[in-house]
């Protein structure tokens, strides 16, 4: 099956992924007003002083605040990354299902310089690049149990297999999309906790993209964000 | 202490209370995109065949597609109608305080046709309207009881006594503010709750008000929630 | 890799499943005593007139009075069936980690009479069996696959390739286990989706144990659960 | 009317209020069993390398092997306490209904210790003793206004006016209550904002109390909590 459209504006992201920002009700102003209120003020404008509030609530973790606006992002990926994505409850997801709609062949196959191997011991691991020549090799066969896995897929649906059951053999490489819509608190959070050296790569790089997307529309917050060491209120 | 100013744009509610629609990340389309994505389908605009859709998502309980939206709420109410506002706990609240702003003395007493009495057996309540006579003096006592209690306030916090202290004789009827931020599905349980037979009447009528902003914006979502018996999903 | 200990306690789902109760602190006294807080009253023990409250609750939508116990969950499943599982965002899961720990080599293959193909169309699938000799084949072909998947991240593991890579290229048919800790509230909603018609085959096995163990501490919750249609409240 | 029975197990707190932990299922152990299914390892009991464990995951924000758990408290506290309580939403709360049961007439008075003033600046306000004198007549005052405010309440019920009229009149002091069922996550956070120096001290009260039946149940997990500076996962 061929690959899927990818929608424009979307930003690419590993081998055959893509992030989008659909639609965004967001604002540094929404932060101040949703503060402000607790003394019934309302402001058209951001003002010099408003900064330093931002920053104020962040480091005091004062979260509410930070809850009154809304991203929704349109997301493709595998699906190992999607399975910790979703553990971020505060958000709301709808994915692609392969219960009833036939996958496509696309898999998530490491770069040759993401090939990697872990060193270290429990509980303060940390990756290191393969010899290139085990990288190609891994990279092979990696392509060929997927595509055997897609081979099988396949016929078991020729073969009249209901397709919520063809699937099971499919490998966690397999991408699947989703659409997410989340407020700059839990977004927060994502980031601290998958913009993150502890985070695994491949997610650690669609945050990369979720956090310019965030930074550009909440400049301040992002900045506080920054500076309060990336803890979410 | 005067009035606060009214906001631009804001519906009155009661005799001293509001609701604004402050900013909304809401369409009809939304909902169909979300569920559209579990084919890998994504629309610019609604087609003819999206109403039904709306429709069958809302009646076989497929609640997620309406979470990819947002409403953010600007309300004026007395206390009492905030305490059973903010049980909906999936949505986003940050609230006037009273420990460290002046309170006014906006106090809510329900007009003559609202004074009334309950009438029925437990878990089946329903109200009457009393004598006029008696709504007359009933308005008066909650007056009189209201301002006494607005004037000890004022002079405990003339004295030097802690707002956060003072506060504590200030009555439920004494009108707060709050912003609040929702998505559809969650908006649609508050309605109804709260837009329904059994919810007091000062609270139905916010969320009368509350409904008109949200058919405005997804009205073939709003249409749907209205023909599935008014069933949150 | 050796298939792990079945805990004891456990009652076996699928080929290689369980669920077990690991703990819970449940009783239909519970929610009599969280909806008579509303009178300020409090019980030691249930009385008649109880059931009637318990029905009344459900069928009236007070879904509160259900939130004050909870069930802890061991369960062990096939991926696919997590991935649908852990869409329940109003409780708490902790999973068996791919990214540090080795998988074993236990995967989900349907039993003969559960190899079934879809019919109907979209929106009103159903199932139905297949013809026993393509049963036996499909069953082959899965269990094939499944292996040289598994063959293959054994070969990257060997080859020093990180786990959290050799990971994968392993089918979604693939057990995991996790914890799961829930209320009786979202447990009903779990329960109307997933013990339903509607329901992929494999998870409603899992969610017709989950409600068999539900019953025994609640039985009158259960009870007027499904009096209610079967609808969370 | 007059004050409902105190419930046996209960600690009193401020003048009328008190904290009963009704029930919980709640260990350590709990803890660490859904942190290790990670690797699929499961205890039976504790072993000296799990209170680091607990320490590790706690100081690294790994939050959801404290979700496994649950406490079940039943509060008696002013309005004023419940309605910052109700905040944490991560949680289920039932509560005393002014709207169809009679109000009693409970109402908080600050001890003579405890009838503050405000100084310093917005932003770093603090709090100190009032002269015993004016602490005296603040309190006279106060109690005049609740009992003021009683009475008008008492006869608008006499006259016929429905309970969820009349109530608008009784201040935020008055008693109410209601049950709370919380997570250890939650409850830490919970501790982290009204075990605290920033937190109103009537609501600090309870919320030590709070901590002290937590640490019996958890107590290495309050300890980890504790020397990770009071931070919630």
């Amino acid at each position: 099956m061929s690959t899927p459209e990818v929608p424009e504006g979307s930003i690419p992201v590993l081998d055959h992924g893509f992030v989008r920002l659909d639609d965004a009700m967001a604002s540094d102003l929404s932060v101040v007003n949703a503060a402000r209120v607790s003394f019934a003020r309302h402001k058209q404008e951001m003002e010099s002083e408003d900064e330093g509030l931002i920053g104020f609530l962040l480091r005091n973790r004062h979260g509410t605040p930070f809850e009154h606006n809304s991203f929704r992002f349109h997301v493709r990926c595998p699906i190992f990354v999607m399975r910790e994505w979703i553990r971020h409850r505060w958000s709301s997801f709808n994915e692609f299902s392969m219960r009833y709609t036939r996958a496509n062949d696309d898999f998530y196959i490491p770069a040759l310089e993401d090939m990697r191997q872990q060193v270290g011991k429990p509980g303060s691991y940390s990756f290191e690049p393969v010899e290139p020549e085990l990288a190609e090799t891994a990279r092979a066969e990696m392509e060929k149990a997927n595509k055997a896995s897609y081979a099988t897929y396949d016929r078991l649906i020729e073969a009249g297999i209901a397709r919520e059951l063809a699937r099971t053999v499919l490998p966690v490489a397999a991408y699947t999309e989703f659409y997410w819509t989340v407020n700059a608190r839990s977004l927060m959070n994502f980031l601290s906790l998958r913009n993150a050296e502890a985070a695994q790569r491949e997610i650690h790089r669609y945050a990369e993209v979720i956090e310019g997307l965030f930074a550009e529309r909440m400049p301040l917050t992002h900045a506080a964000f920054v500076s309060a060491g990336r803890t979410a209120p």
